[in-house]
């Protein structure tokens, strides 16, 4: 059965790429041929063939990315936990209860076991006291200068540098091909915003995230504006996904690729709307390009969804076998 | 001062129409020549004029819209409190209880005057009750059916046709100059969702309003789905408005048009960005061809904004002399 879908999604990219005319007009250059190509390539010829049974009008071809370790690196920890950890840091001299009260005595020490261990709760703590305090505009500044300054260790890259070329490239066909790219990620929407649009071409708008802390309208001085509170809002993780996609687009989408099991209710909720659907996920096989991690890992764990993707068709995309590329091509 | 506003508004719109070369492609017929339609054309001229000191890049051009009394009739009752007490009615068999409990009592019994004494709190109880225990898509059939079924009883039309015809053409005029145009509303995001495509030519994700009921993820019978829970959510109504602005646009409005006090806090938020804005509020002036209502009114009060408008730059919209068409024209 499986091998009569390969040959049959080959057969299929080896016409789509003759319909190309030559190879130098690939558009997924850093994707390797194989199976997973040839599925990306045969779903958005059918959903984009008006003459076909699979064909889906373009306002309907929504299509959501995670982003921590779908679009970019989130191994070894996650990027906003690492500016949150600066930012405690920063702010430590105006907290000097920090050096006895934990979690963040522990981030101040460097003891990222224990920061570990305080587990989500404690996380929670240590966002919402970086996060909050200040204006909606201060916090995209500074989160502008910290991305603009500080580089992920192992690849000596700015962090808006450590995103795959795979997906970058992805993202422009389908847009090409009329889908709406929308990122829908757990990690916080003020944190992704300063940076989606330089760096995947999607707007501010077309991100869907967690409000890891409320804004408040307030008017001070005579001057309207959004202050940071240190109240959690909405988590657009797990099953806040679909939720979030509700929200914000009020569409189900036809495509969505993520990596990890905190992906699995995204992916649920696209393959059960009518018509064609596509469900990805990034398998972080490479540890000499990027990392190798799934069931056992403590961030973007891919256990259950590893176990449940073939019988429901989800698309298990290899970074080591799959792609060319693994980051942006400078 | 006013009189030199005015005189300057109205020569850049006589600049402006001698640039359209002829009154036949007037981009707002329905609106009367005069200070407000001036200042709407030179705004818009300003901040397209790549040449101009007003220039803005497209991608900044956002404009919010409110809903109700903005964009179709709010009196002498908000649209989606009809269709509540419609639903109150309809599913009254299942609820015995609700003939001797209030408010739900007095809905049935049409006691519309013990239905307003229960205030914002008995209204919420009867949307949640109303509004929840159905999946989205549902909801979403439901809301459809009953715009395809229910007339506004003064003007016999359909409620999306009870929508104003200077603001459909001014929509359009903005997306025309490379506007992204939303709508911010007090309204339920889910109620409004499926009129505004057709109506207003503003698909789901352009749409921004309360969450009456939250939405949760559930797998039923193995079917994935979003099921509408009996809990209040977000209410994008007043100070919430911004906030809803900032979550769901990530970006300032540069256009903001509202009719009520409740968009004060849209307006100000607007207003308060760097470079040139425009906010505007429609002020219900005409008994004859639509309603006259504002400082008084339950629905829709117009009050402090009238008193704070010429000091803050806002436009109040005449919607007698303003207006030369006030509904869809069929």
């Amino acid at each position: 059965m499986r091998n009569a879908i390969h040959a049959k999604t080959l057969l299929a990219a080896l016409l789509v790429a003759v319909a190309f005319g030559c190879a130098a007009r690939d558009p997924l250059p850093s994707w390797n041929d194989g199976a997973t190509k040839a599925a990306i390539l045969e779903f958005v010829a059918a959903v984009t063939d008006e003459n076909g049974t699979d064909y889906v009008e373009p306002a309907q071809r929504i299509a959501t990315f995670d982003n921590d370790g779908t679009l970019w690196v989130e191994y070894p920890m996650y990027t906003q936990l690492l500016f949150a950890f600066d930012r405690v840091r920063e702010l430590a001299p105006q907290h000097p209860e920090w050096k006895t009260t934990q979690p963040f005595k522990a981030v101040l020490e460097g003891d990222m076991k224990t920061v570990g261990e305080s587990g989500m709760k404690g996380l929670m703590e240590i966002i919402v006291a970086t996060h909050s305090g200040m204006t909606a505009v201060e916090f995209d500044q500074m989160v502008t200068t910290w991305f603009a300054t500080h580089k992920q260790s192992r690849f000596d890259r700015l962090y808006t540098e450590c995103v795959y070329q795979p997906q970058l490239e992805l993202l422009d066909y389908l847009r090409a091909n009329g889908f709406k790219t929308f990122i829908v990620s757990g990690g916080g929407i003020s944190f992704m915003r300063p940076m989606t649009l330089d760096t995947y071409g999607i707007p501010p708008e077309q991100v869907v995230g967690s409000s890891y802390v409320v804004a408040e309208f307030q008017i001070n001085d005579g001057k309207p504006q959004l202050v940071r509170m240190p109240k959690v809002g909405f988590v657009n993780d797990k099953a806040g996904k679909p939720v979030g996609i509700n929200e914000h687009i009020g569409r189900r989408p036809i495509l969505a690729f993520g990596n990890s099991d905190s992906d699995m209710q995204m992916i649920e909720y696209t393959m059960a709307g009518d018509g064609r659907r596509l469900g990805l996920f990034v398998h972080h096989t490479d540890s000499d390009r990027e990392y190798a991690y799934d069931r056992e890992s403590h961030v973007g764990t891919l256990d259950k969804a590893l176990d449940q993707a073939e019988a429901n068709g989800w698309i298990i995309v290899d970074m080591k076998n799959d792609w060319k590329e693994v980051f942006l091509v400078r």
